[in-house]
């Protein structure tokens, strides 16, 4: 179920200097909050002959045409990685690092770490991933430094890494569906429903690319400024993972997390790149052990990297994770943010990896926890109400599936893989003071510190 | 349970015969389409103090505030009629015809209906009721002849005479919660929820007035045309009936009505007024002479009126109750129009009167016919996915749920009624060709004709 699927797009790689290595200052702007890149394929990305001399890009090439000239490199520095990427790695360290003498100590210091990376064979991990990764092989082997590339591996392994993980606990197999489209681009949803402990789980990786459409460009416009196209496009691309966990015990909690990484063109041609993503939970009855192991769990991962990560992307999550008509947050909370492009695209690169990292050690304890819980008629159908205010976030007030939906052509499924296999919803439902429901319920009405 | 429930606010009806008097001129602007009333109310609705010298009007009186000057009747007119509505009806009649000389003929006689209808007890008639109307008993009574009035009558008995039948073939009792703002207007919820027939049925009525928020005004602005407020802020009063039928057996086929009446103001104090409203069926299998029954029932309450009305409301139906992101309308339709001003706003009340009077011949000989019909556990699950694509319309494209939700302090109970008890998502879900659920969806996919 979980292996590989051969995938029919596998045109040759071909790739033109002159489009390679132009480099672009970078402006800042306004980003798009929690999209779940899902939504970016099919007609809501054009073909790349939409770009003045790029008709013969192939799908791979496609991609990596979008992450040249990141952050301000130098063409010198971009040729010099570009022919490293294919020779001995540390050879090349030395190589790169006496030709980066126009970069910034910190620069030239994750360059080092960047170069290092390069040495784990692409093939070899690969055959870890529940499917083959959304680009060539041959591709990302060769631009294996590329933050597109970088990113795109994390994602397959973090991918791999939880299905495994869940498959442990539950018993049963994903089923990994592959999607293309034809242009290029395309994602792995990873499934598994109705099984031993989770009622329905969904791990999403997607690569995608193109232009934004008018209707995409008003949603990003949301954060308040506007993102200049050409002719009113924006040629971008994105890379991600999403998932849901919904477990049938009502003990366990549902979990969150997506992870994800933006570039994007104006029409002066300047790029913008950053990070976003979280992780969160969302019990139905409130157990303040858990909540404390989630969220300290968290807390090391950003303490590692920034202290103010922690208590900002905290507060950011029960902000973003808010029902405004109930008064309610989705679930406990956990971290939440977008927009990061600092302190430098290795480091925020880093906090990223450290992020995904965590996504086992926050949940799987917590599942093989009270898998096993027993629970009465009363607390599933708890659980099923609390279900209902999950659909009603998701559909009404995420920001990532409203942009999927007015998106034509997006994958659906994919995008509407988080919503429970069930859910229930009774008119005037309230619980009675004194109850366990009253208690979450009040948790959720003022958000609370957990550690 | 469906007995009166006396509700507290009960304030002395003063009017100001120099407020009530004034006419204003009619121009034609854009409308709220399929607003669920049950939005208008607590912190979206203002103190009526906000209005200069308003501030001694009482609840009932604000809601018939909004309904002075409708349609440009003349001053003396609404003098003549004021006073009739508290005197003997017969004479009445003679006595307003006579003094209307400058109203158009058409207009004329259709002040007879009214003032006739005006001869019917309004206390004996609330005694049928659900619950006591929203407005007080004597207010009503003393401005039987105004639309509001009309129209709030007509919501309540169309509540009552469904919430009666539904009752009938179920068994079961309706609840109906009374629900009030401080400064005036309120509603009548009545669910009935896991019964014998129903797994879920909600008939709400509200009777609403206040001033529309700026996000409010948003909403209304969707429809291209921009409405002028006085510092950004319209008086309105709004009323309507809105229902949602889930059965529990997957023969009986989910129902949808809704009925509204609106006033709004503009800042040069000039008055729009409009009806809008319709009823759909969403069944989870196809039957076509369940289909016929329904259309063929609305084209004869249509067919009454305009010959046109018909065929352009059942498209209009197709339109609105789409699911943009399945390709799927969300049932087989029915009718759906807003915006109704026209011929005249008795000729337009006498449609909407014929609309409500189809509710129980549309719908309940459906419900009798297959209640008790066997059903296998896997159209029970394709009940439930199908449930699972209405609650993605009502939250996702629903204008009147999206209003309502994006107004503080509506009152979420009654506007997420509509939601069925229980709801499923399988991922990537399709029926097999051939199959019972392959026909339903080919029909939901390209609207027909049923006629």
């Amino acid at each position: 179920m979980a292996a590989f699927v051969l995938h029919s797009v596998n045109r040759s790689a071909q790739i033109s200097t002159k489009q390679c290595f132009i480099s672009h200052k970078v402006s800042r702007l306004p980003r798009i909050q929690d999209v779940h890149l899902t939504s970016f394929h099919s007609s809501t990305v054009h073909r790349w002959s939409s770009l003045p001399g790029a008709r013969w890009l192939s799908r791979g090439i496609g991609v990596r045409f979008m992450s040249q000239g990141t952050a301000g490199r130098s063409p010198a520095g971009r040729t010099r990685r570009g022919a490293l990427a294919l020779a001995g790695a540390v050879a090349a360290v030395a190589g790169f690092v006496a030709n980066a003498c126009h970069f910034q100590r910190a620069e030239m210091a994750s360059r080092v770490i960047q170069v290092a990376e390069q040495e784990d064979d692409i093939l070899e991990k690969c055959k870890g991933f529940m499917s083959l990764p959304v680009t060539d092989i041959q591709v990302l082997q060769e631009k294996k430094g590329e933050m597109c590339t970088r990113m795109e591996m994390l994602i397959m392994e973090t991918q791999a890494e939880f299905c495994r993980a869940l498959e442990k606990v539950d018993g049963g197999k994903f089923k990994a569906d592959r999607w293309q489209r034809k242009e290029g681009g395309g994602g792995i949803s990873c499934v598994i429903q109705d099984s031993n402990v989770f009622e329905k789980a969904g791990v999403n990786v997607s690569v995608v690319f193109g232009h934004l459409t008018e209707e995409a460009a008003k949603q990003m416009k949301s954060r308040g400024k506007v993102l200049k196209g050409k002719d009113g496009k924006l040629p971008f691309c994105a890379m991600g993972i999403s998932s849901v966990i919904h477990p049938k015990n009502p003990h366990v909690p549902t979990v969150h997390f997506n992870y994800r990484y933006f570039e994007i063109e104006e029409d002066d041609g300047s790029k913008q790149w950053w990070f976003g993503g979280g992780t969160d939970l969302t019990p139905t009855y409130l157990n303040k052990e858990d909540a404390f192991l989630f969220h300290n769990t968290l807390k090391e991962a950003c303490d590692k990297h920034n202290p103010q990560y922690y208590p900002d992307f905290k507060k950011w999550c029960d902000r973003y994770f808010y029902i405004r008509h109930r008064g309610e947050t989705r679930g406990i909370g956990g971290i939440f943010f977008d927009d990061l492009d600092t302190p430098s695209q290795e480091e925020a690169f880093g906090f990223i990896k450290s992020c995904t990292s965590t996504v086992v050690p926050c949940y799987i304890p917590l599942v093989y926890k009270h898998r096993n819980d027993a629970f009465t008629d009363e607390e599933k159908r708890w659980q099923q109400l609390r279900r209902g205010r999950y659909v009603e976030f998701n559909l009404v007030y995420d920001r990532g599936v409203k942009f999927g939906l007015a998106t034509p052509g997006s994958r659906i499924e994919s995008i509407l893989m988080s919503l429970p296999l069930t859910a229930k919803w009774e008119y005037s439902h309230e619980p009675a003071e004194g109850t366990k429901e009253a208690e979450i319920l009040e948790a959720l009405r003022s958000p609370r510190e957990w550690l």
